[in-house]
C-alpha cells in the first residue's frame, strides 16, 4: 500500500505484533478467511480482546467504536445482557446433547412467526451451510439442476461459491448460470439458456459485493424474479445471511412484498452465537425432508437460546428503526465532512449496512488512508467491505466516531493535495 | 419396526411427544440430520434437557447413562468444569469479534504440539468444513483433481459427501474414486485409473460406517496408503472428525507411526463447543494459504478457549487410558451377558468407540429391541451407530449400565424364543 500521509501510529501494537509472529508459524499465511488483517491497513489489529455494546478493544487495550460488528453478527451490540443470559442459562443445563433442546422448536416457531414466507425452518452453523442447503433443497424439490447467481455475488466459501479459484474444480460450478443484479433481461436470458432445467435463482437483498459500490434492489427486479420463478417452478432463494434482521424485522424483502421460497440466514440471528438457518415455504417442505444435511453442533441449544433472545430483543428494542436513525446520522455526518474537506465520496447501501468509497479510488488507496486514520483515532470502519451498524450505537457514539473520521478526511485531503 | 416384546414404556414421555407434535409443523420431517429420533426405537427421546458427566436427562426428566456423548463431542463428560470455566471466561470478554482472540494462536500451537504431523492448523465449525477444506487444500497444492474415498465411508453432509442422493448433482462427485477400506489393491487400482491426477486419498482411522460392523485398520494398509501418497504426490487425508482425541492423545494413526499430510478434526476437540480444525504439514502450507475458506463464526474465541482447555484436560486426566479401561469393562460385561443369555453378538471397533450387533440381525430388529429396553432402563446406546465412551464414565457407571443391558438381552432372548 502506498501512503502519502504520516503512517506513524502512536497506539500500542506490541501484543498484536507478537501474536502475528507466533501465528505466522502455526496458521497458514498468519490468518485465513475474511478476518485476515494483512488485507487491512496497519492500524487495524489482527487480534481482538473484548467488546461491550458498540465498543471493542484489541489485545493491546486500544478501544474502537465498532462499525463492523464482527462482520455482521453483532446486531444488538456486543454481549447484549438478554442474549448472554439466555445463552448462559442454556449452557448451565446442556448445549451439545444427544438431541436438540426444546428451544429448537421455539426458535423454528419464531422464524415461522416473524418471517412472512416461512412455513418451516432448520438450523446449521455457517451462512455457507444455509446457502448450500437452500440450493440442495431447491434441487431436491424441483429435480432440476441449474442455479442462477448474480455475477460477483458472495454466497459463501464452499467450493461451489468461494470467490477464490484455488482448490476448486470446474465441476463444482457446473450448473451455475450468471445474471447481473437488477438486470431482469440478463435473468431471462440465463433462464432461456437453461433449457427448462432451472432449480433456483439465488439473490441477495441488495448488491453488497465487497470492493464495489452497493446497489439497492429495484422493486421491479425483485418482483420480476418472483414471476420468473412462478413461471418456471424454480425456487427463489433469498440469501439473507448478511442482511437478515438488519434491514427488516423479518425477511429483507418483506417491505417490498416479495416472498422468496427459501431464505438463508446466519450472522445476526443470534447476536454472535454460532447459528445459521434455512427458512422455507410449504412448496419446498417435501424437498427439505428428502435431503440429508447435518453437523455435530447443528442441534446445540445455547446458540438457539441466544437466537430466540435475539429475535425477541430486536423486536422489543425496535432495533431496525434505531439502526436506520443512527445510520442516517453517520451518513449525513460523513457527507458534511467530505464536503467541508472538498472530497467527493460515494455513500451506498442501506444506512444500516453502508459503504463509503472515494471517487476514482479504484485501488482503495484513499480508503485505506481514511480507514487507517479512523482506526488510529478509535473508529473501526473497513476500507472496502460494507459496514454494519448495531442497535447499541447511540447518537453520541456516532458523533464521537465522526470526530475520528474528520481527522481521516483531513489525511485524505493531505494525500490528495500531495498528488 | 416389528417388536415381539412388550413395548410398554413406563417412563414419562408427554413433554417429548408434545414437542414432537409442535416440531412436525415447523421443522421438515419433525427433525433433520443425524439427531432425527424417528430413526430410533420409541424409548429414545427426541429432545434433551441437560447433562452432567456421563449422565443426561431428557425433557421429561428421564435420566440415562450416556453412551453416545452427543454423537462424539463430549469426550470429558458433559459440562466439564475446566472447559466450562475457560469458555465462560472467554465469553465474559468477547466471543465473535472483528478478529480472533489471541486464543486462536494458543489453540493452533496446541495442535502443532500435540499432533505429530501438524505444522499448522486452521479452524472452522463443522466436521464437513474440515473434510471439505482438506480436499480443497489438497487440490490447491497438487493441482490435481481426483479424490479417493472408501466405499460407504461418511465424510460429512455437503453435496460432495452426503450419503443421501436428494438434491445432489452428479458433478458434485465428478472426481471421486472409490476403494475398499483395508484393501490396498483396490486403492492401487483406483490410483491407476486416475491417470496421474490424484489430489488426495481420504481415509478414516478405522472403518466406522453406520449399520456395519466396525473394522480396525490393518497397519500394512495404513503404511501402504502413505507409500502410495509418497509415490504419487497425493495428500494423505486422515478424517479424524469422529475419532480425534478419543483413540490417541494426538492423531489417531500416531500409534501406527503413519503420518497423514492433512487431518480433519471436529466433534471432541472442544468437548461440545462448536469447533472444527484442519491440521497440515509444511508440504501443504502454500496450498492452504492460497484457498479462501471462512465463516462468520470461524474466529469465535469461546469455542477455541474450550478447545485449549479440552486438549489440556485430556492430557492431564489421561483420558484415552480411562476410556480404554471402562470401554473394555463394558465390552467384557456385554460379552458375558450375551453368553449367559445364549445370544451371539459381534463387538467391533475400538473399545472407546464400540459397536455391538446381533448375529444375523440385518434389519437391526434385535438391536432395536435391545436399545429400546436399555434406554427404558436408563442406558442410552444406539442400535446401529457406533457408541462413544467419555473420560467421565467410571467403573460404577459401566456396572450400572450393564444392569440395564442385562434386561435388554433378556428382551432379545424372549424375542428370539418367540420366533
Amino acid at each position: 500500500m502506498t501512503t502519502t500521509y504520516d503512517p506513524v501510529d502512536a497506539r500500542p501494537r506490541q501484543r498484536d505484533h507478537e501474536l502475528r509472529d507466533r501465528a505466522r508459524r502455526v496458521i497458514p499465511g498468519g490468518m485465513y478467511g475474511h478476518q485476515n488483517a494483512t488485507r487491512l491497513p496497519a492500524a487495524y489489529p489482527q487480534f481482538m480482546a473484548s467488546g461491550e455494546g458498540c465498543r471493542v478493544r484489541d489485545v493491546d487495550g486500544n478501544e474502537y467504536i465498532d462499525f463492523m460488528c464482527s462482520y455482521g453478527p453483532i446486531v444488538l451490540g456486543h454481549r447484549h445482557p438478554d442474549v448472554e443470559a439466555a445463552a448462559r442459562a442454556q449452557l448451565d443445563r446442556g448445549d451439545c446433547q444427544n438431541g436438540p433442546g426444546e428451544v429448537i422448536v421455539e426458535l423454528a416457531e419464531r422464524f415461522v412467526d416473524v418471517v412472512d414466507h416461512a412455513d418451516w425452518a432448520l438450523f446449521a452453523k455457517n451462512g455457507t451451510d444455509a446457502t448450500t442447503t437452500c440450493v440442495t433443497v431447491a434441487r431436491s424439490q424441483t429435480e432440476k439442476r441449474k442455479v442462477l447467481v448474480a455475477e460477483g455475488a458472495y454466497h459463501g466459501a464452499a467450493p461451489w461459491c468461494t470467490p477464490a479459484p484455488a482448490g476448486v474444480v470446474p465441476e463444482d460450478r457446473a450448473h451455475l448460470l450468471h445474471y447481473r443484479f437488477n438486470d431482469l433481461e440478463s435473468v431471462t436470458k440465463a433462464v432461456e439458456s437453461a433449457d427448462d432445467d432451472v432449480a433456483a435463482i439465488v439473490v441477495s437483498p441488495f448488491k453488497h459485493d465487497a470492493r464495489h459500490d452497493q446497489e439497492l434492489v429495484d422493486p421491479a427486479f425483485a418482483n420480476g424474479l418472483r414471476s420468473i420463478c412462478d413461471d418456471t417452478g424454480a425456487a427463489l432463494i433469498l440469501d439473507d445471511v448478511r442482511c437478515g434482521f438488519r434491514l427488516a424485522h423479518g425477511g429483507s424483502w418483506e417491505p417490498l412484498g416479495v416472498a422468496p421460497d427459501l431464505s438463508a440466514w446466519s450472522k445476526a440471528i443470534a447476536n454472535g452465537y454460532p447459528l445459521a438457518a434455512v427458512a422455507g415455504n410449504d412448496r419446498f417442505r417435501a424437498g427439505a425432508e428428502r435431503i440429508f444435511v447435518t453437523g455435530s453442533f447443528w442441534f446445540s441449544a445455547a446458540a438457539m437460546a441466544a437466537g430466540v433472545a435475539t429475535i425477541d430483543a430486536l423486536g422489543r428494542e425496535d432495533a431496525v428503526a434505531t439502526m436506520v436513525r443512527t445510520g442516517q446520522r453517520l451518513r449525513d455526518g460523513l457527507a458534511a465532512q467530505a464536503d467541508a474537506h472538498g472530497i467527493t465520496i460515494n455513500q451506498t447501501g442501506p444506512v444500516q449496512m453502508p459503504l463509503m468509497t472515494f471517487a476514482g479510488d479504484e485501488s482503495f488507496e484513499l480508503a485505506n488512508i481514511w480507514g487507517d486514520v479512523a482506526a488510529r483515532n478509535g473508529a473501526y470502519f473497513h476500507p472496502w467491505h460494507n459496514w454494519f451498524l448495531s442497535a447499541a450505537h447511540t447518537d453520541a457514539d456516532i458523533d464521537e466516531a465522526l470526530a475520528a473520521t474528520d481527522l481521516a478526511f483531513a489525511a485524505v485531503a493531505t494525500a490528495l493535495a500531495a498528488r
